[in-house]
């Protein structure tokens, strides 16, 4: 067996060592005689993996409190339009930024339940930036404010956040447990497992206690929030084996030292990474550079024709899934938490020798 | 590693043959060097493979071509909301028949919806029978009629189909798979995956195409039928890990001879345990004997302050999960697709040295 560098944006690269401890466990996890995904999830040995699960999560985020942590099924796609039917009742409208195709995707979701002012747009600018935070005018009286801190598909990244009132909802699908964040600036934070938690199938979610309270019982059951809380995420049968998962890998993240110690890592290598595109005459990286994402790092080719090549040939040195999002082309290289510095570092040698090989 | 026989009623017991391939792949999936889990969806490796599940259950239930097969996220739980949201626009009713839990929870969501016409219930009878059909008064200007024609807890099952000019919509989350039907009687088949499919955190769906016209724009995207099906269960990121079990599991049964040598095999699994509760002095089933659940048997013993002995004794015996469900107390043996012979034989020796031990 050789494992590959797999650079996709999601699903996304694994920590080897949480597969090969799911490998150990998959037909009898700790002795009980049956896999985890055989398991009543009422099960108290479900409900400890459930538990732990929730217990790392909170511990590698500092998350206070007056938040719940829940474990909701479907994509970040879903949580699109489930987020404005549990929040928006009472509320005559809710705010966005948009700064990507995720943006505009959430924004459209949204438009199904309430009215969405887009309070700045970075489209402009081919979404290669983003929007002056100063010169935003909040609405206070709306449901919330929300954010897209991380495009997958742009590869733009912000840290700062809008100065409101307003809960701000965050979709984290792609840097959530990449870099410190203060949960208690944050009304709702939410993220797709399947780029820095685990396998598709189940969404994070972490939200202030006090938001529960709009959630109506008019709700699908399984979408409302308030009764997730309650039922612990269990008011129906949850993704057992997608939350098993997702919890070694933050055992495996605890074992790195946590959130501060694989920050430092991603820090590094991006830093790497972003200094190959700038530094070459072939690769080159658009972003505004105090906007540029940790995580997925798009690039172009000063001539187009050697994508083909370049594809081709990453591919084979083991170098997986560098193409573009569809919508977009060019290259990407997504160097999530389960990327080691190795894989980047020969991403780095790779490129150096591509440019040898075709006269650059 | 010693592997137990595990009654649970969901998530359930797979068949151990499946475990071991998935165990065997999981860091590296035909040598392409990431596991299934890691792959992006789209590649051209994840797109088989959800190809190969969606042809492998075609064949399976021999599913005509005006049927489209969907892998859904969430639970059938979730579907008691989404299906009522995709068919009943520009209906003013649907029809439910009331045979059980399930059905009450299928009901209770598509309340939220639309009227909802409950036409029979078997409620008065404590759920042990299945209301009469010739007696049925079907509204046939309705947007469908829901049946659930196994009731998980309750232990209930019926085959026979109303008569009707309704799509029926039936909840198969607990049969399908384990008996021959005729697809092209229904307008829409459903089922969670845990119990004779995979993993938890997919459902499968199966529509005839003329339905997905009524979902409507305005449905969450995520949630409609119509989209869902042109996108061919794309519609955003699938829970891959679970498509890929359920397609070994698929694969398996193929491999066992299909559904109609599998339905052969669970005719005789429930005979014999039926027959043993029957014949036996401290054990019982209640259920009228037209329509006892081959897959789902619950049973009770004559003498109540046992029943903790039982279960204790049972599990030290390898015997796991036979607790019936929190809502009904006694005992509850599922014995889905991957249950051998030889759980079900085991289950009855069991049954005999106890009933011997205490004096019956």
């Amino acid at each position: 067996m050789s494992r590959v560098y797999n650079f996709c944006s999601g699903p996304a690269a694994l920590p080897e060592a949480v597969l090969v401890k799911a490998q150990r466990e998959i037909l009898d996890w700790h002795g009980v005689g049956m896999s985890v995904m055989e398991m009543s999830h009422r099960s108290k040995e479900f409900v400890s993996v459930l538990e732990s699960a929730k217990q790392n999560l909170i511990k590698l985020l500092d998350i206070p409190d007056n938040y719940e942590v829940l474990f909701v099924q479907g994509g970040a796609s879903t949580l699109f339009a489930q987020i404005p039917a549990n929040l928006t009742p009472g509320y005559e409208s809710a705010c966005y930024l948009d700064t990507g195709v995720w943006s505009v995707k959430a924004i459209k979701e949204a438009a199904k339940y309430t009215q969405v002012n887009v309070l700045a747009s970075s489209k402009d600018s081919n979404y290669q930036t983003v929007p002056d935070f100063a010169e935003l005018d909040i609405d206070e009286s709306a449901a919330y404010l929300h954010i897209t801190p991380n495009e997958t598909i742009g590869g733009l990244e912000f840290d700062e956040l809008p100065n409101t009132q307003l809960p701000i909802v965050a979709d984290l699908s792609s840097t959530i447990l990449s870099r410190k964040i203060d949960v208690s600036k944050y009304g709702l934070i939410y993220a797709g497992a399947q780029k820095n938690i685990g396998p598709a199938g189940v969404v994070v979610v972490i939200i202030r206690k006090d938001l529960l309270a709009r959630s109506q019982d008019s709700l699908p059951t399984t979408w409302n929030f308030a009764k997730i809380a309650e039922n612990g995420s269990m008011v129906n049968t949850p993704p057992t084996y997608s939350i098993y998962l997702a919890n070694l890998v933050f055992e495996w993240l605890l074992e790195q030292g946590g959130v501060d110690a694989i920050e430092k890592v991603n820090v590094e290598k991006a830093r790497r990474l972003y200094q190959k595109l700038d530094s070459s005459p072939l690769f080159a990286n658009k972003i505004n550079a105090n906007f540029r994402s940790r995580m997925n790092i798009p690039f172009t080719l000063a001539d187009e024709s050697l994508e083909k090549a370049f594809l081709v040939e990453s591919e084979e040195a083991g170098l997986k899934t560098l193409a573009g999002h569809r919508s977009v082309g060019g290259m990407r290289a997504s160097i999530y938490n389960a990327m080691p510095m190795d894989g980047v570092v020969s991403l780095i040698d790779f490129m150096n020798a591509f440019e040898k090989k075709y006269g650059y």
